[in-house]
């Protein structure tokens, strides 16, 4: 492993108690990886020993969603991309939880599904490895809703709730397609500001007692907020951005609510309104599809993940974890 | 006028009071006519004299939604369909409001839009456009649905909850779509009855005590129910009706729902299996696309509206809507 962005799931999941079902410790975490192939198994036609990969979330390949290529909602997804399997092992030979997200990259060697290496021999040398770790999973989530999910045009006004690294991949890709105004909302200033060095036309503040429905339609100056990108999963956040959306808008949910959330949603505002809401994942995209993409818009200068990523030696991955959430790293990499 | 479906919309339109904005009476209703076309305006190109025609709801052809195909969701639709102008007039000659839908189609005669007109010179004769009258509102609202908005897949299970008109286009539509399961459920025997005659696989009578979330679950037999066409607007169907969906599936809203309804939308749920809430128009098609494909169902014997249709002379206009809320008719069709 060469280097692996640290994402907000990752902090999510190592907080599930065990003693849940699929849960088990010791594991390693991390799904944003970059590395240099050692060594592959049987039948592996994807890299080969030497290759530099970029790696991404897991799949089956085998089910109906599979079969129709959403392989993102893979039937088979949270058993293979959530619980993983015992393929590492400890100093000491004892077998521990790997194959997180297919990869489990918060190592410095482990073994991963083929189904999540993106061979990137030829497009990207190895020290750009580090930079572009993060694009399998957080950068690809936030900018393959715009154009996968939303296929936003030139005439939508978007909304991105939440500057993490999802947030702003949803506001660099918003930029590439040329839509009309990008509004982006977050608590802290700074990430704002780099939201708007990327893209964002409008920035909005938001402070716990900010109105965001009425924000929002004031920013959006009478105009139709088509798109709603929603990364940060807080209810508040999700309800007041809902009473904003115009005219056929829908509200993308991208980031994870917590387990007792419950959004009202007033049914016959959202009828004659011909609005929806819908939880997606991974910006409905595979690693191979969307990351070669990215890399061409990075190449380009239209996707300047420099300005957001930060890097940390592995062994100071609890400074990055405290980077993340104070603001100071939007997308901390770890690099070994 | 040869003949006019009558739609709930009729129904639920006419008991808004005046005084709301954009609701003038006397006012003509109607919006699944059929007729002959007797004058043409300046510049009308879509029909002559003397064709046959079926009618649905207009759109300007102008609005960004309108430009990107997405008609049904026209930014002046409203306006268009809902407000209607004064294009008619009493026998004593006073204005009155037409163009409801576009076309005002409980009349003998009315002034129509061009873009509510489906002309079908050469595949339908006068005689035969008392049956398809009614296709170009709710027949196309439920069959569009499943092709437009779901797409469905041939290993999805589907509900189909409400079994009028616009049920009965969805099932008929999720048959010729070759779908594993369509689940039907509605208050009325008599309905569920015809639903099997037309597709359904698995009916389900529910009574004010049914657990729908529960019910659903069982007759899905442990498969996952990826779309669930709901057309009754009850919040309470559409509340248990959203707890069955499966990974992935989408409740499509069609029925209208009350003005203070609301739905309670557990989050963290809707997210871990990647669901949505979509309300929809009008089969997400228009007239002129989707009535010729059910034309060409219907001769092939796929898509059996007779079976749905039951006939009333104009006169009778009361007696036929007792006869929608009985469910002797699930398809009234007024004939001049």
């Amino acid at each position: 492993m060469v280097a692996s962005g640290i994402c907000h799931t990752d902090v999510f999941l190592s907080c599930i108690p065990s003693g849940v079902p699929g849960i088990e410790y010791p594991r390693v975490l991390g799904h944003e990886g970059a590395g240099i192939v050692e060594e592959v198994g049987p039948g592996v036609t994807t890299a080969a020993v030497g290759d530099p990969v970029l790696l991404s979330y897991t799949y089956c390949s085998n089910c109906d969603l599979c079969g129709v290529n959403q392989k993102q909602y893979c039937l088979n997804w949270d058993g293979l991309n959530i619980v993983g399997d015992k393929t590492l092992n400890t100093a000491g030979g004892d077998a521990v939880q790997g194959k997180f997200f297919g990869q489990s990259s918060f190592a410095g060697q482990s073994i991963v599904d083929e189904a999540s290496v993106v061979n990137v021999k030829g497009t990207v040398n190895n020290e750009e490895l580090k930079l572009l770790a993060p694009l399998g999973c957080g950068l690809m989530t936030g900018s393959g809703a715009v154009f996968n999910s939303a296929k936003v045009k030139p005439f939508d006004i978007v909304v991105v709730t939440g500057i993490g690294a999802v947030g702003l991949g949803a506001v660099m890709a918003a930029k590439i397609a040329g839509v009309k105004e990008i509004i982006a909302v977050d608590r802290i200033g700074h990430r704002l500001q780099v939201a708007k060095e990327l893209g964002a036309t409008q920035i909005l503040e938001s402070k716990p007692d900010t109105n965001l429905t009425e924000e929002l339609q004031k920013l959006a100056g009478g105009g139709r907020i088509s798109y709603i990108f929603e990364t940060t999963g807080v209810v508040g956040v999700i309800q007041g951005a809902l009473g904003a959306l115009g005219k056929h808008g829908k509200l993308l949910q991208i980031g994870v609510p917590p387990m007792d959330g419950e959004l009202k949603v007033p049914l016959y505002r959202l009828m004659n309104q011909n609005q929806g809401f819908e939880c997606i994942y991974l910006g409905e995209t595979t690693g191979q599809e969307w990351v070669p993409k990215m890399i061409k818009w990075w190449r380009e200068g239209k996707f300047p993940i420099e300005k957001l990523v930060k890097f940390y030696p592995a062994k100071d991955a609890l400074e990055a974890l405290h980077g993340m959430e104070s603001g100071v790293a939007i997308k901390p990499v770890l690099v070994w």
